[in-house]
């Protein structure tokens, strides 16, 4: 059983929007086991959207289109799909009184382009929109079922939560579990990951592994089919076991966890407080520590000190240190977390200097160089880092590493 | 003259990641007068990503592959495209050298699966990458062009920049001209403007004129085509003129320009210096500043002022207005942006304060309360804000009503 989307309209290909519908129909056809090969978009021109939803209908079971059901002239989804399938349009009176209904409450005349667009093929369902005019579809042909979704996705959602996903479920009820976890790892290069589980990316069905690499880190995603949610589950409990002894600490979270999560979640299970003195991250650190709600138990001050001045008078940065070692040193980053910890009086300090570029390398501290220090009660830990990317990129990584930092700390 | 996108990627159909290239590559074959007809997404299968790669060199002039270049086995795009146009792969030892140098950079010893990347197919030019090891292609068939690209956008940008967009420019010579322009606005609704350029969005070709709502604003994007840059500057430069004088002080910027950019260019422009004190935006505010190069110049200090003890001993708010007002009220904020200012000498201080929720909301201040006061050299000018939305939107929203506030003084 596999699927594939017809995203259909000239604004996506000129760039004007971005397409978020892929993603989130993605996930839902994982969920209901069934396979997504092909997504293509094609723009609102009658010959090439016959041809792509012809070849749709042709190799996939499943065709979902998105888009088109607007009352204009540019819309031609319906239109096409009643030529493809061979089926005649004819007027809908429950969707043209939705539509009516729709400009009623809004105070509006209903315009009379609008009617068109309860013009339904024959023996399609029709499916209610809750917050347009655009109606959509689910059309049972044979074997294989076509689903026409308006492209908003505030409209599509709700249609696909209430209507297209228990008719696929029930039409084609997964006598097979997809399930998958994901494994979220920090602080090693996709290659050094890949090196560690280079046997277990070569899992074969019904497992699958794959290696994805962000600027937050590497993660690797187990997917299992299986005949119950138990088997599925199982399935991936084995590699995933076999993952975390190869990676170990380097695994921060799981899933949809982001790293501030997981370090938000320990601060709150160990009861640390922290403080934060940062430089090149710009608030950058303390932004993704109160992107939290509840963050103000753990996290007491931050403080964004970007000039010299303000890492002198207010984090006692002694000028000569700021002169002898640079602004961008092992040893400022040490005093920033020192000094914050004791200004702020909490359990934890972090300090962060580095260079984001994209100017201000120098041969011996290119663009990229990171220090960062974590005071903790005992002792300092510090650590130096040579990131890459560009300044957006270099920012992120610093802040992960600051963080991932502090996350071994508090798990130790 | 028209090309297809074949972007290549399981996780592209599994929903992981939201493919925005389409978009950016969108954008940029207008601005070539290059026409884009489809763009087809397809996972990491030989037979598929054969098959699509077959048909797109046939009907397209010009076909633009992303992702599927990394160093593992997942990665199969050059494998693919070297059956697909039947050449062979041939070790590039500058590719290689490139990717050596990205290793010894970061002080990592380079892993063996890396030497992969530099397979690169007979008589294809390859396209240095200068964030990660993937190199870019391109290769000319014929009449034909085939660019393979990176998925990471950070790496695929640079790349059409410096090297993709000219060579198209150059063999793809247009005939005619496609030029847009976005005007962006904050501060007021979609309906708003909506309601004051009504008669404007139902301009005719060769005019097109588009109304986008974001967190960060309303944009509205005017595209004009026409025989020459000239005629079609002219087109556009009428109705951007009659916008901009219903739209008026609500424009802060235009095309990519985003408001800290524009922040940032009045501060140098205007010599003046900055400190912010920020409660509920928890260093957003300041991490958008520091997001330009240079900002060091003009953003000397940022508090994160998150609990109540650093709002008192840090930025000296007395316990007693923190007990009879509350953290969120004008009058903190008040007191936020004066006293941050006399700390850090600056000539304006910044003081942000609200309820970010979801949690915190009471009867009189419901979540997306916000204060913001600047305190000037002359006056302290001060706003109260409610505004809708999730505790991320909540935030970006205040942050920009700051930094508008911040813009329109420098402005007078």
């Amino acid at each position: 059983m596999h699927a594939e989307i017809v995203a259909i309209g000239t604004e996506l290909l000129l760039g004007k929007t971005i397409n978020t519908n892929v993603s989130y129909l993605g996930k839902k056809l994982v969920s209901l086991g069934i396979d997504l090969f092909y997504e293509t978009t094609v723009d609102d021109n009658e010959i090439r959207l016959y041809t792509v939803l012809k070849r749709a209908l042709h190799r996939s079971d499943v065709v979902i289109t998105t888009g088109g059901l607007g009352p204009t002239v540019d819309d031609i989804t319906l239109e096409i799909i009643s030529q493809v399938i061979q089926k005649r349009l004819i007027l809908n009176h429950a969707v043209l009184k939705n539509i009516r209904e729709h400009f009623h409450r809004r105070q509006i005349a209903m315009p009379k382009e609008n009617v068109r667009q309860a013009l339904i093929p024959e023996g399609a369902k029709p499916l209610k929109n809750e917050l347009g005019t655009a109606p959509g579809l689910i059309m049972s042909l044979e074997k294989k079922v076509l689903i026409a979704l308006p492209g908003p996705p505030a409209e599509m959602k709700p249609m696909v939560e209430r209507d297209a996903a228990p008719y696929l479920a029930k039409k084609f009820p997964a006598n097979w579990v997809i399930l998958s976890r994901l494994v979220k790892t920090t602080g090693l290069a996709e290659s050094q990951v890949n090196q560690k589980v280079k046997d277990i990316l070569n899992a074969k069905p019904p497992l699958n592994v794959g290696i994805y690499a962000h600027t937050e880190g590497v993660d690797l995603n187990i997917t299992a089919k299986a005949k119950s949610k138990r088997q599925a589950e199982k399935l991936i409990k084995q590699i995933e076991t076999k993952i975390r002894s190869r990676l170990k600490e380097y695994i921060y979270g799981q899933d949809a966890q982001s790293l501030e999560e997981v370090v938000a979640k320990t601060f709150k299970a160990k009861k640390k407080t922290i403080a934060i003195a940062e430089s090149c991250t710009g608030g950058l650190i303390s932004k993704r520590l109160t992107n939290i709600s509840g963050s103000s138990q753990y996290f007491l001050l931050g403080i964004v000190a970007y000039s010299n001045q303000s890492k002198q008078f207010l984090l006692g940065i002694p000028q000569e240190t700021l002169k002898k070692f640079g602004a961008v040193s092992k040893e400022v980053a040490y005093l920033l977390a020192v000094n914050i910890k004791q200004l702020a009086k909490t359990d934890l300090g972090l300090g962060v200097t580095g260079i984001a570029g994209p100017k201000g390398g120098t041969k011996e501290k290119p663009v990229g160089s990171v220090f960062i220090a974590l005071a903790t009660p005992r002792k300092i830990l510090s650590r130096e880092l040579h990131l890459h990317g560009d300044r957006n990129a270099l920012r992120m990584r610093a802040s992960q590493a600051a963080l991932e930092m502090v996350r071994r700390y508090l798990v130790k």
